[in-house]
């Protein structure tokens, strides 16, 4: 059992903290609304105090006192999230990392780039614009901070080629429970010197220590880009061809799906039009190289295999023609869209091998019927990871978190049940914990409450996320 | 500290152990010196009984008797490791997984294989021949088992574009210590649920749990390749040319480095000649795309970043022309070439950021001149790992310890103080433990034995590798 007795913030702690910290600005003992939610707020928790570091050594000093003192304490970072991972829900200090925004050293001889936890995304896309090289994860939310991409490990648009936030994470600097810095991973590209703690790190959701540094790997800027949409008779039968497009040779960098059912509310909800009349389904498919003729030749091998799968004509577009910017835009305002369409409503990541996300969308039709719910959604036709929004619409809000939990528990199954995972990049948070054992079992669960007390020995690290406390 | 009071397999373990074993010639209790080295031979240690499994739950059943009677078991695959990791250095059994090399599940439409822990590279290669994907990490010991190379985390040629063993795994099926069968990952390629055990295995030399299956991702076959190799005025030139050459947008599949020093014991060794008459120091480019114009186009952006660093014109072959072929079989058999050359070697095998290769080169000259002692070396300009043979000619054992220990100390030192790593690819194992605190840090050290001890509380499996036991 991990410890659930923790201390509240008497004003003597509050005295030796603010010690600690040397700007008074960064020390806000009377917290506003701004700190009790994130993106999707769900779940609400006041802190008792936020304390904004801009130094390892701040760090350092607030988590030892927080150990010494059985204070629960929450790293932070731009508050994107959905499953309310980095809110104070045993009350403590929030650690707001978002003044720790340094870029520390850019390396171009070594290909990576070194920065403080607490930058975003599209600060460190500012820094890189005029440098051949790039950040390449593409999370769609530009204003999440690198501290919280790693511990989501977030995925975004460009998983199929490049991979996920993890395999571009060199090194982190992470303190853990005792106050103690700890550098993870090193600069270098290959490793086999012991335990790879930097990948336990990545995902772990601020639970095992605070991250307040990190080295990423810049990856060449791709010269050549190009998007194309293809409208297939089925949303089925899209989703089916992306296996054979790489079964054809191509690996292309972004492959989206969308559904005419969820671009018909985004429609609505706009008062826009997606630009092509024709089809159920859609993926987007975005290609990079070094050269034109390279994409030509790999978009008609695409065109070939998707024409014998139902598929039209590839539209193909510039990546920043109007065109392609309209249908992006959609793509990107489809939550949106969505959110603004309902009161209330919740999301569900799952994440499966590409030939299952069909399953997921089967059940999802079902559900609907089932449970006289709306449930539209959209995913990463490339890597499987679907996103599932359930509206409350109508519902009283008793009514909507009982479907709500009935749905969650219905698409964890299928999700199980093809082998695949609870979340691919939201995470399990606060919000969905209570269905980790569910999903993985009452051993990994054990296992992972045994890693959390190795690293956390007094459970004072952003307690009770992924897994019940107890 | 770890337990070391292990017992010794006594008659009556022997008889229980052999009732879970179907077939008695799988059940060895008179081991020959097949089990008691690797193929460095530095390390020799005769296990006390050699089982071979089928399945998991002969894995499950030996694994927890092993536990629970306190007997060193230490998992093994085609023993082509170099530090010693997979010997039975407390005695105890050898758990060798040769046996277990069936491929499970051939899934296209997920783009992964599932195979048991035993099986070879060149197996999987063979199976994977007529199919549109491959799996792409490529070390240099086709004749490994996927197991091993889970454990090593094993690098190989291509880790520049398409990373390392870890970033082609997706799941494992693992037993710890208790005897109980784990699944880390699933078939999905984005996970943000719970810590990544999967990655925890990766890399730990085989001392956290037997690994007796691997899903691996299978990627799309490339569709054209080609070799070049780029002449230069000193090796140094060669190697500052890797990350120029990135920055100019192309990422190669491959960048290996020889100087003509070890080129020239290749040609005495082998009394044959390498086909290139100028230049001191050399890289070898693979590439691969998806049409020839492609390859064209990166090579001659190649041609005018090297030709401003003292490069000559790239030397371009088809992947399998004669030229490629003898230029490769150079570069695979310089391993060979240096170990016929010295009674007896040993192996480092550090890696740094790309950049600092250099820094170790001239350190290495230093001590050739400082100890008087030959340590000829190559390696992957691509990832800054270094291959580093220190030879004992005519040195006695005692006094090539000596000199095998200070030169190990001092390269350590080069790497660490340029944020690398121990080992790229090959591991710490039994060789270098002793290293590992003076590396690493004694706060590191005790952290990864907590971890050690919260996965195997008895420290059973595979004891004292990476760090010493206590």
């Amino acid at each position: 059992m991990l410890k659930t007795d923790y201390n509240k913030l008497t004003m003597t702690d509050i005295a030796e903290l603010r010690t600690y910290i040397a700007d008074p600005d960064r020390f806000i003992t009377k917290p506003t609304e701004h700190w009790d939610h994130d993106q999707m707020k769900q779940v609400r928790a006041m802190p008792s105090l936020v304390i904004q570091p801009v130094n390892n050594e701040e760090v350092m000093k607030v988590v030892k006192y927080a150990n010494d003192h059985r204070i629960p304490l929450v790293p932070r970072g731009n508050s994107t999230g959905l499953m309310g991972a980095n809110l104070t829900v045993h009350k403590g200090i929030s650690l707001d990392m978002v003044k720790m925004n340094k870029v520390l050293d850019y390396d171009p001889g070594s290909l990576t780039m070194t920065v403080q936890a607490g930058i975003r995304l599209n600060d460190m896309d500012k820094f890189l614009a005029d440098k051949p090289f790039t950040y390449m994860p593409a999370p769609a939310m530009h204003w999440a901070t690198i501290g919280g991409n790693v511990n989501t490990n977030a995925g975004g648009l460009k998983a199929i080629k490049y991979g996920v936030t993890r395999e571009h994470i060199r090194e982190l600097k992470v303190v853990l429970a005792a106050g103690k810095l700890y550098h993870f991973g090193s600069k270098a590209v290959k490793a086999s010197s012991g335990y790879s703690l930097k990948d336990l790190i990545i995902g772990s959701e601020g639970t095992l220590g605070v991250v307040t540094e990190v080295t990423v790997r810049l990856y060449p800027r791709p010269k050549e880009t190009i998007n194309a949409v293809i409208p297939f008779d089925t949303l089925d039968h899209a989703i089916e061809s992306v296996p054979a497009i790489q079964a054809s040779g191509v690996v292309p960098t972004t492959v989206e799906f969308m559904g005419r059912k969820v671009l018909n509310l985004w429609e609505k909800t706009y008062e826009d039009h997606f630009p092509i009349e024709n089809g159920d389904g859609f993926i987007i498919i975005g290609l990079d190289a070094f050269t034109k003729e390279e994409l030509k030749a790999q978009m008609d091998a695409i065109e070939k295999v998707t024409s014998q799968m139902h598929g039209e004509k590839p539209i193909v577009m510039e990546a920043d023609s109007p065109e392609a910017k309209k249908i992006w835009e959609a793509r990107e305002s489809l939550l949106f869209a969505i959110q603004k369409s309902t009161p209330q409503m919740d999301e569900i990541d799952v994440s499966v091998p590409i030939n299952h996300i069909p399953d997921v969308l089967h059940r999802i039709n079902e559900l609907e019927k089932e449970e006289n719910i709306r449930i539209p959604n959209f995913g990463h036709a490339g890597d499987g990871n679907l996103h599932i929004y359930v509206c409350s619409d109508e519902m009283t809000p008793d009514e909507f978190n009982k479907k709500m939990n009935k749905v969650v528990s219905e698409l964890y199954k299928v999700a199980r049940n093809v082998d695949g995972n609870m979340s691919g990049e939201h995470g399990v948070g606060y919000a969905r914990k209570d269905f980790f054992e569910q999903f993985y079992g009452k051993d990994m669960l054990e296992l992972m409450r045994k890693i959390k007390r190795t690293l956390d020995p007094h459970g004072i690290i952003n307690p009770d996320k992924i897994f019940p406390i107890k």
